[in-house]
């Protein structure tokens, strides 16, 4: 399919909104509600490295838009518009392209979120897919890695690990569950929350490389020490049919990626939304600290997945 | 490198606004002039594609750069800050990545940009680079393809085709000549033009993938005809002393891309700017015709670049 063809056909009835001028303009442009802030994330995709090239295009669509929601919902901004970079290789047909865009609708649809505009190349190696998210959030409301303080306790939302289980699945290298594979393929940015937690939380990201690689980010951004007890890590009935609930087996949920849940902290006594849990306590000096099952601090041999550039 | 020394060493330095916050937390914080529209856009740069692999990387960050800024240009937009998008692979070492935000820094210091966030991933197979681009313009003044009407005079700023020879240069197929090379490798956004559009053109775009193609997509978005006048092309130096000015020669300089010049069209009697060029004029109906130096109307064989997608 040709640019021309491929902006006209099937992007194009999904950048319905006058903000993206159709895709006929340069830009797209956007008249944002007074007296908010914006809040901007950009995400990368890369076949081969953050999906198999085997994976259902309209789910990789989705995850796409997921990753980055999910930033913002971090934030505690409401989503706004998005602009989407399609970088294709020889493998992205058109029967790809099709589904894809059909994700990336579902998506929109599902999280009220608009098309403005994006650019496309063709030729690659293999497919690269970046994504900009733009959203909205009261004048310096925005949540932020660095607010934990001592004595606030650590939180944690929905279930912890599920990705990591439903990974395995996806590569053939465990038993198919659909509840798994669910989390892994189609993750829900906890948009809703995220703006719940304004005014509430003193910190907050998402949980996308490993709950304790992403808690000891928080700490470092707060200036602060964060304790973990793996007893309290929430786990779904489905990885709980799985793993024990030993150091190990905790350790390898409390490490596993793309989870997408939000790691907060709030203040003792704040009115903390329901589907959270607590796991942990901030605490006065700096890094991580892992308590195990039976009580005692343990030294886990990593903490989740660190991205390397070069 | 890893990611967090890219970020940490490299990028950090760059993003000193406080929209970028460190670029410590999950996204970009900008609280936006008040009445003000937000014009955004996202571009990517392949290497193999839009640069060649020898391209010295400081220039490649600055192309990077100046294609989107180009884009809220044609909007009439000023620049307030860049996400970036890097695709990294193994040949992108330390000294690449070091030059490559040196130039970076050199771009978003002469056009006044801050660098709000981004994301990073290593390992492909070749380098895959992605910038949005966020401006600000007046409420409702956006510049569009989409306004022009017969009668208005067609224009064009700088000189056209320069970029197409710096190519040639680049690639060893033309001998050196430095403006010709340094227009194809760091192309000037017209952005202070752009804004003195504002109120004066009826549409407006920039020269990327041609002056004749480029003439004939504002065409389609404003449902008018455009004729181009060969002769009334404006021509360097530089490029006179190595082409013809005959049609086969200002054809090869009106089909060649990368110019980032800004193609409009205002009313008879508007007050252009100095620094543009009259081309052509608007008319009732719908395509592009383009008159030779004879005067009589040419079928060139092609009218610039279209990417392909797939």
């Amino acid at each position: 399919m040709r640019e021309r063809d491929l902006i006209a056909r099937l992007l194009a009835p999904l950048a319905t909104g006058a903000t993206a001028r159709g895709l006929d303009d340069d830009a797209a442009v956007f008249t944002p509600p007074l007296g908010r802030d914006l809040v901007l994330t950009h995400d990368v995709l890369a076949a081969g490295i953050h999906y198999l090239p085997g994976d259902p295009a309209s789910g990789i669509a989705w995850k796409l838009l997921a990753v980055s929601l999910s930033d913002l919902a971090a934030m505690g901004a409401r989503p706004a518009g998005v602009l989407l970079g399609l970088g294709l290789s020889a493998a992205e047909d058109d029967a790809w392209l099709t589904a894809f865009t059909a994700g990336l609708a579902r998506g929109l649809n599902r999280w009220g979120v608009a098309l403005w505009g994006g650019d496309t190349v063709a030729g690659l190696a293999a497919a690269v897919l970046g994504l900009t998210a733009v959203g909205t959030v009261e004048p310096g409301a925005a949540l932020s890695r660095g607010g934990a303080r001592p004595g606030d306790g650590v939180w944690v939302s929905g279930t912890i690990g599920d990705a990591g289980l439903g990974l395995a699945i996806a590569r053939g290298e465990a038993g198919a569950d659909k509840y798994l594979l669910g989390r892994f393929r189609r993750p829900e940015p906890r948009l809703a929350l995220g703006q719940a937690l304004v005014g509430v939380a003193s910190a907050a990201l998402d949980v996308s490389d490993g709950l304790l690689i992403d808690a000891e980010r928080l700490a470092a951004a707060s200036g602060v020490a964060v304790t973990i007890e793996l007893a309290q890590v929430p786990v779904s009935d489905a990885a709980a049919a799985r793993i024990r609930r030993d150091d190990a087996g905790l350790l390898a949920l409390a490490t596993a990626g793309d989870d997408y849940e939000l790691l907060f902290t709030a203040p003792a006594g704040a009115d903390v939304p329901a589907g959270t849990t607590r796991v942990g306590t901030v605490a006065a000096g700096a890094g991580l600290v892992v308590i195990g099952v039976a009580g005692m601090a343990i030294a886990p041999g990593r903490l989740g997945f660190e991205h390397r550039s070069a």
